[in-house]
């Protein structure tokens, strides 16, 4: 799990908007729906600087995001040239800056043509990676298609490769290519019924109990009833006085562990490369473990940087 | 489905407050979460007046229940006696008037003593009917125990029972008993899904179709990935335009289909009692009948009304 790259987590605002700090060879952009991060790189492809910003997909209109990625990467422009940026994730969507195209599985994580955004500094030119999407199961992916990327070009080790968030990702890996993935709500979902459900009454907001995590994962991959066992958890918090921790680990398990059942033709057998933020990484793992298969953890942050480096690559070569 | 009872749908505010209109022998309350509905009944238990409120449980602390019921039923009260007034629901829930208690499987859908709530007012004497829990799997109901014991009283036919809803019960009775009960949290995850998950931008508020529903009810049916076939509605949206009435429905139905995969040892093979709102018990008998069951729809309010009648039978018996 050893980083990739050292990056240091200077925010772009606390630089000195009054001279040049940086001069950026380009300019590295993960942008999600809920937050923006950039790395001043150099030619060699070293981390010179980074910045993030609050300002997500989710709250931008189109003519809003040049704005918000300025006030994070300015002062990394040489006034003297045009600097590329090349950006992955949900800016570029439907709702986002501009639509990117899709890459139609099976298909290499980076391969169709990045969509320039527009803009109006002349110091910057900005391209928005394509995301991927798959017919049958109709599925789509934008952001995970660039961590997919890193992935191959740092490591030769296992095929089958799971991101864990909001919205997971299983990816089945063939010849350097995605041959095929699918989607799980499980991030969503968790949070939806924690906050917003009736299991918000027996649900902690923080805690943890390593052994509702682990009966929640058994009973999930064991039947496919998550409409009655989610129900459960509040009638064993009414009725047994279950803990508010051990709900909310119960939960966590239950949906993960279903999510294992739905999509155990990916894992069965196999050693899972892991891709996400650590702690969640580790649940999926320890569900992993319990359900007779292993896992081997890679930061998100690393692959996402390394994938952009891949594709600008490819973009230097076909120019 | 023809009612038991004449309901005239008069808001007991529409009452002269001046004049006793009504002289009720006893009065009948159901009283749920989001709403109130109370019947002035006779000594021969005809209905003799009807009136509600959207003061439900969820937005009432204990001292406000007393008020909230006396808006609806003063008018109906005789000053020279003491009316009992019988309620069922989630009134008697540990955020409600007072804890009423529970009786635990197998049971008499009505077994355990009422509770009295707590009252200033001398006119009236208020009791709580128990709801029923059940220790493995935990469990609980309040409310739809009385509609059962009215399905008692009236009717000997199925033995499975289905109360869809926000969350829907499968019961199965034996001898007159309650001898398990399953609760699936189906109306309130669809209602979460559709209004506060990403599938919101792919849904509709209304419209309809039947092909997309009885699509979704045999996915759900069929297979234990949920979680990644609710993905594939916000995928079809962007990828092949489905349309937002279309993703409604399959939505809908991948749920119900999900709950009816879920509780297969309830239905298989049966005829099953819909309990429910009419448009919501239509949609169940259609996934049922798609599953290879058979289903007949029973008005909820009539058997509430039914189960009431049959609580205040009971304790005169033991008076």
């Amino acid at each position: 799990m050893g980083g990739l790259h050292h990056v240091p987590s200077i925010s772009g605002k606390n630089q000195s908007m009054t001279q040049l700090a940086t001069s950026a060879d380009w300019i590295a952009v993960d942008w999600g729906t809920s937050n923006m991060r950039a790395w001043a790189m150099g030619a060699d492809n070293t981390v010179l600087v980074h910045g993030e910003s609050p300002k997500g997909m989710g709250q931008l209109s189109p003519p809003e995001f040049e704005p918000a990625l300025l006030e994070v990467v300015e002062t990394w422009l040489d006034p003297e040239k045009v600097t590329p940026v090349i950006a992955c994730g949900m800016v570029g969507a439907r709702q986002g800056w501009v639509e990117a195209d899709y890459a139609t599985t099976p298909t290499a994580p980076i391969a169709a043509r990045p969509t320039r955004a527009p803009v109006t500094d002349r110091r910057i030119d900005v391209f928005i990676l394509p995301g991927v999407s798959q017919s049958s199961p109709p599925d789509v992916m934008r952001g995970e298609e660039t961590q997919i990327a890193g992935y191959i070009a740092a490591h030769h080790g296992s095929s089958i490769i799971c991101l864990p968030g909001t919205h997971s990702k299983w990816v089945e890996i063939a010849d350097g290519r995605i041959a095929r993935f699918r989607t799980a709500m499980t991030g969503e979902v968790f949070a939806l019924l924690a906050e917003k459900s009736v299991l918000r009454h027996s649900v902690s907001t923080g805690g943890w109990s390593d052994d509702g995590f682990a009966a929640g994962v058994t009973v999930g991959l064991g039947e496919p009833d998550i409409l009655t066992q989610l129900f459960s958890i509040r009638a064993a918090s009414l009725l047994e006085g279950a803990s508010a921790q051990m709900s909310r680990s119960r939960l966590s398990g239950l949906l993960i562990g279903a999510e294992l059942a739905g999509t155990r033709d990916y894992w069965r057998g196999t050693t899972v490369a892991l891709i996400g933020a650590s702690a969640l990484s580790t649940l999926y793992q320890t569900a992993l473990e319990l359900a007779g298969a292993s896992a081997r953890q890679f930061d998100a942050q690393d692959m996402t940087l390394a994938g952009l480096c891949a594709a600008r690559s490819a973009m230097e070569d076909t120019q």
